[in-house]
């Protein structure tokens, strides 16, 4: 008799249409159910070998060490800077808004010297900026920045700041943790050392891993470490022995998350990198346009706006909690709140992965409408779908 | 197009009779099919609030902190460590296995001053070898052991260390990956103030997330730090306030980990916590009989052997790669090969969660005779499995 009695899983039906996660195709929800292999099985070494190849096709890399971290997204950024930065090492952060101050929170943690380089939030870093903070550091070891900002919806340009890294010969350090798989990212082709991602964000894999790769460069500076890494989880020296060659124990791989994670990108595969950005930005677009047609504005400034995640200003008057907890329980709707100081101010709107189609921008624009004018907004009827319809038939 | 074109999973039908993982429950792998809620979603966070009521049942504690960790049992080790112990302090651990040695490999990496007290492997370790440490470290701050060693199958007690470790201030922790849910860990009773264990063992949830639990006591020290924990990841404050009443945003957890941890808690609970180590206990000595019969000796020490992981033996002149590729390859059943001092000498055969049923023992014991008289072994036709039909007829 059991003592606690909960019942059968039996959530909503919800469209994800927050920062993440996005909603997962069925064929990787179903890969999950795939019975159990051992982790050291040859069979799922062959899986595991699959998933490298895979995986570095969409990061646009031919790096070796291209793996999924046994852990979500951001154990991925932990394991980018723990791996690279020793004790009284420079290392120069981009900070513009919540997850650029993640990074330098870790950096402390890693007993290394900090210098930020700011820029408003909602704004790119400018590479002068990074150029100025290379040149006042004495010796910098790693310049770190967030590719697609999940708490701005801002997309930054990563070539010349990569270029200008090299040039000091620094690692480059990039969060693609939102972008990966919605907008190019190109390791190797813009210069990245280092860049890690999440699953659950544009791959559309349930979150609990997190894809990361190593060039050459970074991985010689990790062999020339004087220092053990700070985490024995993390270590990418251990982890790397067994996604390598050798097998070598060190933890118990996720197995049904690897089959999900293979299964996902499997679909990034099929339907090919270029196709999957045009995907994004076509319907970001289209959102867009609807949301301005709502009288809402957006909150990256224009030209770098990431196609994954809009952020769009909420209107003075109108209760954020109400609206989305209304968009939840009547329409199974899911957006996101703002974050740090855009909390309260603005809303996170994901067309992530499976989450971005037609169909999502349409029951989004067509829902946040009808909570809009119960909150007293004036917007004239089908204003915001209208909108996006005229997109995808004229502006597309 | 797809570029590369890997077809979709089908891998074979294993039976898990190794170190872990264990076969998964066909409704846990279901579980996981649930279509996504995001991490805030207040219908997830009441699966949250299940899970932990769950857990603590599992773990046997009241202890608020209770949650299972975003990542592998591995990680919940370092979490565990990470948060307690600070640069300078000092640790004992006991040391008579892999995973002994890897506590002390974390405790090193925390800058702490380690402490070891050794035994044998395949020996419990012994308390007064614990209170000759506790006499002769000045402050110490943590005594660390495992219940369970995965590497030997010893199943340490844990009372009068317990005890100990609280008799000169000390936190008492202790691995559970192994033994939780197999055989009794009773952390309130025990006075144990941190357990970690991993899903993937006796729990039967695929390998993913490492549930963890920490006391008041334990809580006071994480209060009192003076520095950072040195893993932005496993900082327990942060994560605290996730899974507490809080809900502040830290890390995106793995939704559909969380469904298959919930629904094999369900399961544990709809089984009893005492039936289910009734169950281990007789089929591991149904085993261990079966393999006595077919002439192996066994590895951990009688009276504390594992009941969820037998060691045994391999006979002089036994090919150990070759006999266990074609348990794989064959049978369709996985056992684990030695670790450590161990390699080559031990097989590690794992009873446990979904994979502890009778069926496994006859199997197991089966196809280990075709492959040991193969490779020269003298054995009596049927002779392991009429031992183990014979314990359960007679001996149970």
């Amino acid at each position: 008799m059991a003592a606690h009695g909960y019942s059968e899983l039996n959530p909503s039906r919800r469209l994800l249409m927050g920062p993440g996660p996005s909603d997962a195709h069925p064929r990787v929800l179903r890969a999950m159910t795939t019975p159990l292999l051992g982790h050291l099985d040859p069979e799922f070494l062959e899986l595991m070998e699959e998933s490298k190849t895979l995986l570095r096709s969409a990061f646009g890399t031919a790096n070796d060490l291209t793996i999924p971290i046994s852990a979500t997204g951001s154990a991925g950024m932990e394991a980018a800077f723990v791996n690279v930065v020793e004790p009284g090492d420079d290392v120069i952060v981009c900070v513009n808004g919540v997850f650029g101050q993640r990074m330098s929170d870790i950096v402390g943690r890693c007993g290394a010297n900090l210098t930020r380089v700011e820029a408003d939030w909602g704004a790119t870093v400018a590479a002068e900026d990074v150029a100025a903070a290379l040149k006042a550091v004495k010796n910098p070891k790693v310049v770190a920045i967030v590719h697609a900002e999940t708490s701005t919806g801002v997309l930054q340009p990563l070539g010349d700041i990569a270029a200008l890294a090299r040039d000091h010969g620094a690692l480059s350090l990039v969060d693609a943790v939102t972008s990966l798989a919605g907008a190019p990212v190109d390791v190797d082709a813009t210069g990245i050392d280092v860049a890690y991602s999440g699953t659950q964000k544009c791959l559309s894999c349930p979150p609990g891993l997190s894809p990361i790769t190593f060039s050459a460069r970074a991985l010689e500076v990790i062999q020339a470490r004087k220092t053990k890494v700070q985490s024995w989880y993390l270590d990418m020296s251990m982890i790397a022995r067994y996604w390598g060659e050798e097998r070598v124990y060190h933890h118990t791989a996720p197995i049904s998350m690897v089959y999900a994670f293979r299964e996902a990108l499997r679909l990034v595969d099929e339907e090919g990198l270029e196709a999957r950005f045009e995907r994004h930005r076509l319907h970001s677009a289209a959102l867009a346009a609807g949301l301005e047609a709502l009288g809402l504005g957006l909150g990256a400034e224009a030209g770098n706006r990431a196609p994954m995640l809009t952020l769009t200003s909420i209107p003075d008057g109108v209760d954020d909690g109400a609206v989305r907890r209304r968009l939840l329980s009547e329409f199974n709707l899911e957006i996101g709140g703002g974050l740090g100081v855009f909390a309260g101010k603005m809303w996170r709107i994901g067309l992530m992965g499976e989450s971005c189609r037609r169909s999502s921008v349409l029951t989004c624009l067509d829902a946040l409408e009808t909570c809009l004018r119960d909150e007293g907004q004036s917007i004239g009827a089908g204003a915001g779908v209208s909108a996006a319809l005229g997109y995808y038939a004229d502006g597309a």
